[in-house]
């Protein structure tokens, strides 16, 4: 039987998407497991003026998808209440605070509260002062704060919206949520790269060539495009849930698995990423916008046709680019990473090249060194989404006579009944938070560093405008994004047949 | 279009079980393929008196399982001629020199021959020596000698043996037969080696803890118990097979993959094998013979009591023991061997065991270091027969929250269709023979110090009688081939269902 725990959430943006789509599925999964049992409840709040019962109407009609019976519904939706709340208006502070109080007591739920900013960053700072001076915050139980990115949108404003939250909350009662960080496969970089002899001993710059980290996407902006067109490609997956994944490929190992020496870890390669000047930025990376298109025998229209987008936009929709982390370990190895949308396929990988056996002891005596065969890499791929899993191509013996040698693929997948049942990311990261365990979670020094690693970026691009769009949609982007490893003699391992296709490379 | 070989075969022991089992479908499988055309021929000798026809309807019938057509099996079949013949005979051998020349002359043979002796060793000296003195050794084109095991009985007859034999062959012609070199997993030993960084730079005692190899049969003696019960285990399995494949797995990597260079490094893998004294040999090697026992619901006879066994025999039907290897590579790394007649299952198998990483950093902090759960260790494993391919055991994150560690298996396995099609192990020896290609044979360097290293154990076990019967038929030999590992802290890796089941280990 799982742990009992005893919270009441505040949920900011509780009529929204997040709330409706992760948020409302996720607490009804703990309470069926027991995670949550009677000592909690949901406080939504939000502009529009909703009843209890219209509000435990609509949460009930999310959980759809898990096929709850009618008691399970009623007994969760029993603990859910809706307050209507202008963030801006203090005396509505007032009322939440009383009903808080009041659930506080009926639910016996000794003063733990969970406030959850699931929605538009622009009054996360109002908010949180209010939730102190309106005495929301509690003194006798946890209080602890889940905010959602974008945590800012460069260095300057994130450290001014950290500076306002740090009044009320302590650095290890704030929750940042990068929900890559929940995900099954991403949570198992680390017992991979850990668990294993054959990884561990390798997972350094003497073994590993470079590595390849991949997010993309199938689908367009769809109905994002008022905050994408904004926003970008640099900034709302580079930023974040891919600088994420270069810290824990390439943290060293921490001393024990705990949310202190991660965190410490994580920081300490961060930190160690070089920093580019703004030359060294348009060099090493490169932006892509996707133009029309078609997927999959749907046409697509180009990005600056898409609802509320600019129609001469200059934002990215694309990124590829190289990190160098200048350490020890990972002197000259470089982490390409790219993100798009309207790609080939969806699929989030990576993939760890180690170098080639340093000479061919197949090759053929009589040929000439230099025109030897080269043996392929082995490669370490970890399927993210929507596959999870991991792969391991190595080399082996081509049947028969002789000693050629040809590609194996030795294949982990998780199996879809296993995958099936496993925690969805908010529903672990919900959890977590319950229970205090922060290492799920990215720390200040980690959202500071990744801003100021990033804002180069951004400020050397938004000095020279492109000629958009550069890449078709159902395309891998742009050719820039395959030159720039070309250019250090390397190519990307993952090429969707699709790209292949229409290179030629594929019949 | 392969190559044409031109070549006479001259198949001594014609009428014999592995002729018609191995040498005739292999035949026809290099002549259906083409590396036979039209420039050969075979002549069968034994003392039976066989027609060319009778020979012929014999040759036909060991092809069934080939499904050959009519026109197939006639235009095959007439490259084949019968000669009846005593070894010991003078007179004989001018009779199968004038057969000889005359098939030459008719197939356009160059010269070229090719004698296989596929008959008991007792008469080798014999009909070796008769080759040269009768001049049916050729002077215009090659000659090439392909011999059985057993080679020899101890490192003294071998000697003599082969004095023998070099008196008429360069050691360059001399193609000592071990069948298990032909198996397509026993020569993708090198390639998964050398072919792949993973392994190759982690083939050391720095990283791998233990070696364990396993040819278990799951047959008793059946027809061979005169052979058998005169050899043993020891020399029938560990001295040839066992150590062939010790030497593959332990030599340096060779600059080339060719035959002298491998030939070189196999020899001074094996040179490094220590040599035990009878007391180490007594220590680190364990026999067994099974006792009456219960296979898949068939009773099983125990060995002394098999036809043509002696009824209190001292015969090992089972040996399991440690090798080591005294150089910088292999210091300390036990290779662990084992082979059995009536085990639990037929499996022929190679475990690599690497070293577990060296802290489990997902370990609980608050237990005793001591006490902490150790992360199983990862295991490379090529499975030679019945199954072919390949495996890897790794660490994975157990799904769902929190980071247990749980054990994942990469495999590959051949699909049974190319294996299906893949050469047999005598028909790639046999086109190996006639390339003159002898990386895939043994060299009497091997064969000498093979027996070497098996000669000690032989005379230590000689000077004490066993309690036999030992194990059961059916089981994975007596206990103190577990314990063998278990004083070293170690297991067998590959302990069928069945030994668990018994153990109690499994329900």
């Amino acid at each position: 039987m799982p742990q009992e725990n005893i919270a009441l959430f505040t949920i900011f943006g509780g009529t929204g998407d997040l709330a409706k789509r992760k948020l409302y599925p996720s607490l009804f999964r703990l309470f069926r497991k027991g995670d949550l049992q009677e000592k909690f409840a949901v406080i939504g709040t939000a502009r529009r003026e909703w009843t209890n019962d219209y509000y435990r109407t609509i949460v009930k009609e999310t959980l759809a998808d898990l096929k709850p019976t009618e008691a399970e519904l009623t007994s969760f939706t029993s603990h859910f209440y809706y307050q209507s709340h202008n963030v801006t208006d203090t005396e509505h502070y007032v009322t939440l605070e009383k009903l808080a109080d009041s659930l506080d007591k009926k639910y016996h739920l000794q003063g733990n509260r969970l406030f959850y900013l699931a929605m538009a960053p622009n009054f996360f700072g109002t908010i949180i002062e209010h939730l102190k001076t309106e005495n929301i915050v509690t003194e006798n139980g946890f209080n602890r704060l889940i905010i959602e990115k974008p945590f800012g949108s460069d260095f300057q404003s994130a450290s001014e919206l950290n500076e306002q939250i740090r009044k009320v909350f302590a650095e290890e009662q704030i929750y940042r949520i990068d929900h890559y960080l929940g995900k099954e496969m991403v949570q198992n970089i680390s017992a991979i790269r850990f668990g294993n002899t054959l990884f561990e001993s390798m997972w350094n710059k003497d073994f590993i060539d470079n590595i390849q980290i991949t997010f993309a996407e199938f689908l367009g902006v769809e109905e994002r495009g008022g905050y994408y067109d904004k926003s970008g490609a640099l900034k709302d997956m580079i930023q974040n849930h891919i600088l994420q994944v270069v810290a824990l490929l390439a943290m060293e190992p921490p001393t024990i698995f705990s949310e202190t020496s991660i965190r410490e870890e994580k920081v300490k390669a961060l930190k160690a990423v070089r920093i580019y000047s703004e030359e060294e930025a348009e060099k090493n990376f490169t932006r892509g916008q996707y133009g029309p298109g078609v997927l999959e025998e749907q046409k697509f229209l180009p990005y600056r046709k898409e609802k509320n987008v600019a129609p001469h936009s200059q934002t990215e929709t694309f990124v590829a680019g190289k990190f160098l982390i200048d350490n020890l370990r990972w002197n000259d190895v470089p982490f390409y990473v790219r993100t798009g949308k309207h790609l080939t396929e969806k699929g989030t990988r990576i993939n760890i090249v180690f170098k080639s056996v340093a000479t061919n002891i197949f090759r053929d005596p009589e040929e000439p060194l230099e025109q030897q065969k080269e043996i392929p890499a082995n490669v370490l791929t970890i399927y993210i989404q929507p596959t999870e899993g991991f792969s391991l191509a190595l080399n082996g013996k081509e049947i028969g006579q002789g000693f050629d040698l040809r590609p194996v693929k030795l294949d982990f997948r998780h199996s879809s009944e296993t995958t099936g049942n496993s925690p969805e990311a908010y529903e672990k990261l919900i959890l977590d938070c319950l229970n205090g365990d922060g290492t799920n979670f990215t720390h200040w020094d980690e959202v500071a560093q990744s801003w100021r690693i990033v804002d180069v970026i951004r400020a050397a691009w938004d000095k020279k405008e492109i000629d958009f769009p550069n890449y078709a949609s159902g395309t891998m982007g742009p050719p820039s994004a395959f030159e720039l490893l070309a250019q250090d003699g390397f190519e990307w391992v993952w090429q969707p047949d699709e790209w292949y296709r229409e290179k030629g490379k594929l019949s």
